[in-house]
């Protein structure tokens, strides 16, 4: 069985800290441990033999450092001192030996200077040598970039076999050091098809229990825990932690009674600690815990979940219709939409659609920088919006955190196109209700796609909480009676298939004047009907004070705060059409809330 | 067997003309034909044994004219008309004989000068008199005015136990000669629960066929007709009418395929006539027609169906919290009411509340004066908004046409107070989702009580299209977690019950900043969940702006030809909230339909 497999149905103890180890057994600090491997290999391997004989199922290899940035000096090749690691970590005894990869000791672009594509290459080097030297799994741990990690798991799903578990470290704040969040962490890495997620180092098993329970919540893979052995302090200039073995194992236990599938310790733990934790752990019985089937979005640092909630996505970075933009577009002037993303984020939008389309660019290469440089200056989750299978992958391969992708259609190409760049990268995907024969006339014959949509995305392995269906809007001016449909398919998408849904509505009123009136009153209409979502320009004043008074009426907006502090000087405008002209006392008291004479 | 059962099951053959025959044996123009009953009843006698051998069911007593107004210069009491002419026609051998009464001959007040209590009055001393001397129908024909209609209707079911068929005479524009039309007698006189309703004289056949079919489609009862014998034209300075028994009989026969169950003849017709029509009509096999199970109310010359379509019912006439209406209705000083209906119904009211509730004032007077007031001005249907069992009385029993009672709620006592009232009058009753322990919390407990009303409503013989059920609305400032339970209640109450829904949306905003966008948003949003009317400001400007961007995105308002008229200049406020200062070219574009960089 891989060990993929086993920790679906079984508990898998990993080992404790080496670090802490080495420097018993005489490491200076600053020295590097991994050297170990070639230099001092029985010194390792002992190490080894105490974390199996107490009890762990994997042994960790001496590896975390082993890369080529980290071993520049060191006098020795990567391959050579991870072959080394992970034949020390096998020799072991252990049921599974894991090759042990850290962050790279960068920051990646644009905080920093290390490339997607860099990155990539320096853990796919370090990924074919533990393979190749017989590693049974590639634990990336200590990580605190999820954009990193992803340039990992990507090397290790597109050069080796490996089961990926990953466990990223939090600060007291509950955020990584660049700021990613334990349920974008869940969401990201989930999508990404990791075989376990989860968190080491950091803290102490107490400290971590709110992180644990985020986890839990939003992964849908088994969840991994290796704690400090508590908090750090110094103490006869060395750093010592503040709890003891038995302590350890007895916040591990209440961990694994959370669901906790694969256990193990960090900094300062030792054999005593693993075999205090197996001890206890052992009674607990295993299963696996039920995670919120919730649809999900994220950036590396903000997720955004579909959830009883109004979700805004920002229509505006995309250049039909716009002159000014598709400017921009053609020059790679990218100041402009980002500047558009700033405005549409201060606008109360939660994830911004972005479309690249323009006849004359190279599509691809354009949503790839677009995405780089929003994900750079504004944290809201995107909408990667083409229907060019290129497109949406450049789009989608470097993006930190879990995007949508808009659309797949009910045609079988569209699915068989964007479905598998969906389930490999993990994205949500709006379901657009149409097909060969273009938009069906009926609700009916709208749920028929949507249903059709759901059922093809489970065939490749992508849950329904991961499908959004767009019921499309038609225009009244040229089809009124149709319009109505959409309400009625809404309905029925909620009530028969359970699934979220969105609607892009400025499309309705096209034709007509008074567009923002149409707009925002099928806008309410679709939340009346169980919209969750809808693509919108954030900065109508129309479609925004609907969006918020929803969000009064739908409890979203708690005590109104938001709503009362941008409306609170709201004055309606007067007259209710031609024949009121003259009656704008009364509506002056309505619109302040006075009940007298209205 | 009672007629009235009779006609569930089989056709039933009326009479012809008497006045035609009786100036055929020498009655001169103008003469009182009632007066033959007494001074020449072989006359009488004759005309009807001969309409008895012709095929009729049915003979109508030679009573048309027999009231105190129309009799009282002949010599002859109403009870001695009435008693020799109803005597007469049971002497015919006929099946059945009918009490026949027409128009009193005076127009109603307000418009003229006869009340609806001495119209009763004069009906009754009819009624009774025919009654008593063996009558087993009473018809009253050639009605043109549903208010003197109700009256009669009133006064023989409280002072006979007669079955009562009414048939109207409508004019070529489809109206009878005070302006009511065929939906609202169909509607009106179903509510009331007339035995047999229709339409007599008026026209030939072949006119007639739009106003039965109208009648057929609203009508809960058997149809009646009558027509005369075509147009009528002057020759040799008489009155003679257009087609020969041939072709009347061939129309009668279509009629009668369209599920008419009660036919005969008027003005024109002779025992020719009636034979042709019964050897015509014999051969099309009787069936009861099915109407359409619709939620309508109407006034005497206006009816609104709620049927896929908004409905905005004027909440302005009601003086809570309105110091000057107050002060108006303690004056008695009606004029002020008048021009609030007014004003609703010239901003796109379709029905207006009515609500007379002020502790210092007596109430059922209060109300039944405004109500005639108010019909007096304005067409629109009203709701007669008071959970006073007299005063709903005292309001619904001079209404002309059929009202809404608003309303009744779960709790027993309340339906035992109002069905029987409604059920008596006919009324569309509003049912509030509430009883002996308030408003339930969930969308689920709301609907329960719905269910319990209109199940209620059925064993008073009550169907559930007379139901409306208000899902009532908490303030977001108070109760904000309920507040989308009313969205959800809307939701159940309409797939499980399908019942029309209603609402009252302001209190929704009650003690919030920016009342209108809550109560638009909400009211947009109940509209989307499948809201059927809502209980408004018509004067309101964004409510109205709400219900006319609805009534084009439903396709109620074709083409958008009033909302264009209304909003065509309209531009978008500025701005999307505190953020945004500054967008207003953006919106301004938005409001004016460009699609370019927006
Ligand atoms: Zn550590
Ligand atoms: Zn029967
Ligand atoms: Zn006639």
């Amino acid at each position: 069985m891989s060990v993929a497999e086993y920790i679906k149905h079984n508990r898998l103890f990993f080992d404790g800290a080496m670090g802490t180890m080495l420097q018993k057994s005489g490491l200076e600090p600053g020295g590097l441990p991994e050297v170990y491997n070639i230099e001092k290999p029985e010194t390792v391997l002992e190490i080894h033999k105490e974390y199996v004989k107490a009890g762990a199922d994997v042994i960790t290899a001496n590896t975390f450092q082993a890369n080529e940035l980290k071993l520049s000096d060191c006098g020795y090749s990567v391959e050579e001192i991870i072959t080394a690691g992970v034949q020390l970590a096998k020799k072991s005894g252990a049921k599974f030996s894991a090759l042990d990869i850290g962050p790279l000791g960068q920051l990646m672009e644009p905080m920093g200077t290390l490339s997607f594509d860099d990155a990539y290459e320096m853990f796919k080097r370090q990924l074919v040598a533990g393979e190749k030297a017989g590693a049974d799994i590639v634990l990336f741990e200590t990580m605190s970039d999820l954009l990193e990690v992803k340039a990992g798991i990507l090397a290790a799903r597109e050069n080796t076999n490996l089961p990926v578990f990953v466990t990223m470290t939090f600060q007291e704040d509950g955020r990584t050091f660049v700021g990613c969040d334990p349920k974008s962490v869940a969401v990201t890495l989930s999508g990404l098809g990791v075989d376990a997620l989860g968190v080491n180092c950091s803290l102490g098993p107490k400290e971590l229990l709110p992180t644990i329970d985020e986890l839990i919540k939003y992964s849908r893979v088994p969840v991994m825990v290796q704690p400090n052995a508590g908090l750090p302090h110094i103490e006869n200039d060395k750093t010592v932690y503040n709890i003891l073995a038995e302590d350890f194992s007895n916040f591990m236990k209440k961990i694994a009674e959370k669901g906790v599938s694969v256990i193990g310790g960090c900094c300062g733990t030792t054999p005593e600690f693993i075999k205090e934790t197996r001890n206890l752990v052992e009674a607990v019985e295993f299963f696996s815990p039920e995670y919120e089937h919730v649809t999900a979005v994220s950036s590396g640092t903000k997720t955004v979940i579909f959830d009883n909630a109004v979700t805004v996505i920002g229509e505006r970075i995309n250049p039909t219709g716009k002159k000014k933009l598709k400017e921009k577009l053609r020059q790679q002037d990218f100041g402009y939409l980002v500047s558009e993303a700033i405005s549409q984020m201060h606008n109360s939008a939660d994830v911004l659609d972005v479309n690249c389309g323009l006849p004359e660019i190279n599509e691809a290469e354009t949503l790839a920088k677009t995405v780089s440089e929003i994900q750079a200056a504004v944290n809201l989750p995107l909408q990667l919006d083409s229907s060019d299978k290129n497109a949406v992958e450049a789009g989608i391969r470097k993006y930190n955190g879990k995007p949508i992708i808009n659309s797949v259609n009910g045609k079988q190409e569209s699915m068989d196109a964007i479905f598998p760049i969906a389930k490999k990268y993990g994205a949500v995907v709006v379901g657009l209700c149409l097909d060969e024969t273009g938009i069906p006339e009926t609700a009916e014959g709208r749920y028929k796609i949507a249903e059709k949509i759901v059922r093809t995305a489970e065939t490749y392995g992508i849950p329904k909480e991961d499908i959004i269906i767009d019921c499309l809007v038609l225009t009244a001016s040229a089809q009124q009676k149709l319009v109505i449909e959409t309400i009625n398919a809404i309905k029925l998408v909620k009530e028969r298939l359970g699934v979220k849904t969105v609607l892009g509505v400025s499309n309705v009123s096209f034709g007509l004047p008074a567009r923002p009136i149409l707009n925002s009153v099928f806008l309410a209409a679709g939340f009346g009907a169980g919209l969750d979502s809808a693509i919108v320009n954030p900065m109508s004043f129309d479609i925004m004070k609907t969006v918020r008074g929803f969000k009064v009426l739908n409890n979203q907006d708690v005590d109104a705060v938001d709503y009362i502090s941008n409306y609170a000087d709201y004055v309606s405008e007067t007259g209710s059409g031609k024949d009121s002209a003259g009656k704008v006392s009364d509506n002056t008291n309505a619109a302040k809330g006075t009940n007298e004479d209205i």
